[in-house]
């Protein structure tokens, strides 16, 4: 291994939803599943690509103070509520409360948690994301990834990219922000968490937004590090 | 196994020190084997009650508004400089920084971790504790010890017994307060809970203070679970 461009840093954060796991897919599955239990015929992709598309705007309303703290459990359970009216969807309250939760169930992409895996050996590891501290924790346990803490926006009372966020894991970590790596398959998180002084990695997730999808983009020189997968970055840190 | 006296809980938050890690018996250890490597002679069992016995006064002041909000690595380095001088002991300001940074190295008693483990297949098990994430985070990653979550009192800008941390707590794991259990080996940490209406779960830990010290006692009917250890804790809680 040759020498990065930058300091190996103490403790990594990583982005979740996209980044760690595959929330289009298990959404696609979970939603086949049950339609085919039920005898409904809906197109999942479309489902799942109109419920992550609410996630910006309902956050954004937060970010702003037009809408006051709220866990993205929440914010996620009022877009699926809109979401059952335009599919023509009659739930229960049961089946409402236990498709809301699906994404605490987020299945991991295939090299996430070996390369973690690898990566908690020499560094702590630890989540940063918008998902709240429960729905992360659940995901967690489910998933075996093994994170060394829980963070989340819920921690700062304020939703990424807003700096405080940021901010605040370097401080947790007690790693101050030039020895915390922000991970992500997102370049506007990162460029966030760039302004905050972390440094940066970036992970490629071509498949996030399904085939032909709209997924982020990078090259050697956009990040600290450029990776193609968890294992990648794993390698280029020396684990 | 018979009934419990209760429902179980969804998830079990834990104390930390004398509860789950055995802090004097880690300072004494490391102690003498600083003092016989540079030649020094201390008690260091009175050295490490009285670092212990500056925790309380030190958080005091923080709960009444006397200090700004202090993490407890800052409280414990400033009760430290103090301690230094009334032992007459002249560190390094290296060596100070490696020996505030004991509580971060300190030893779980020997059921703490086949205990958690048993728990975390049935429960969502996480520490909160008076101690910052980052000196808990580290402790759990050097200790084995498998949380699924790292609380902390500074995630609530309140040291316990203060209510906020408690319902913080119930809040963030998403089970409310009488679906959370507080664990601890001292009444006052399950007193403040039971206030706020968690469950509370006693766990003996004698050898604390050291023999003949001042150890808490419990007994059966005093709180949700009185336990002898965290194995038998376990146990009790069906795992």
């Amino acid at each position: 291994m040759t020498s990065p461009p930058f300091e190996f840093p103490k403790a990594i954060v990583f982005d979740v939803f996209g980044t760690v796991v595959d929330w289009r897919g298990t959404i696609i599955e979970e939603g086949t599943a049950w339609g085919k239990a039920k005898g409904v015929e809906v197109d999942w992709g479309r489902f799942a690509d109109r419920w992550r598309a609410g996630y910006r705007p309902a956050m954004d309303k937060v970010r702003r103070g037009e809408l006051a703290w709220a866990k993205l459990d929440v914010l996620y359970r009022m877009i699926l509520d809109d979401l059952l009216g335009e599919f023509q969807l009659a739930l229960s309250a049961e089946e409402k409360d236990r498709w809301n939760r699906v994404w605490h169930r987020l299945r991991p992409w295939p090299d996430s948690v070996p390369g973690l895996i690898r990566l908690k050996r020499k560094y702590v590891i630890a989540t940063l994301s918008n998902g709240n501290v429960s729905l992360l924790t659940d995901m967690a346990k489910r998933a075996g990834l093994p994170w060394d803490a829980i963070l989340s926006a819920e921690l700062a009372g304020h939703y990424k990219p807003d700096r405080e966020v940021y901010l605040m894991a370097a401080d947790l970590l007690g790693a101050g922000p030039q020895q915390t790596m922000m991970v992500a398959a997102h370049r506007s998180d990162l460029e966030a968490a760039d302004a905050c002084g972390l440094r940066t990695g970036f992970v490629s997730r071509p498949d996030e937004y399904g085939p032909g999808g709209r997924a982020d983009k990078a090259t050697g020189g956009d990040f600290d590090v450029v990776a193609s997968d968890v294992l990648d970055l794993a390698s280029q840190l020396g684990t």
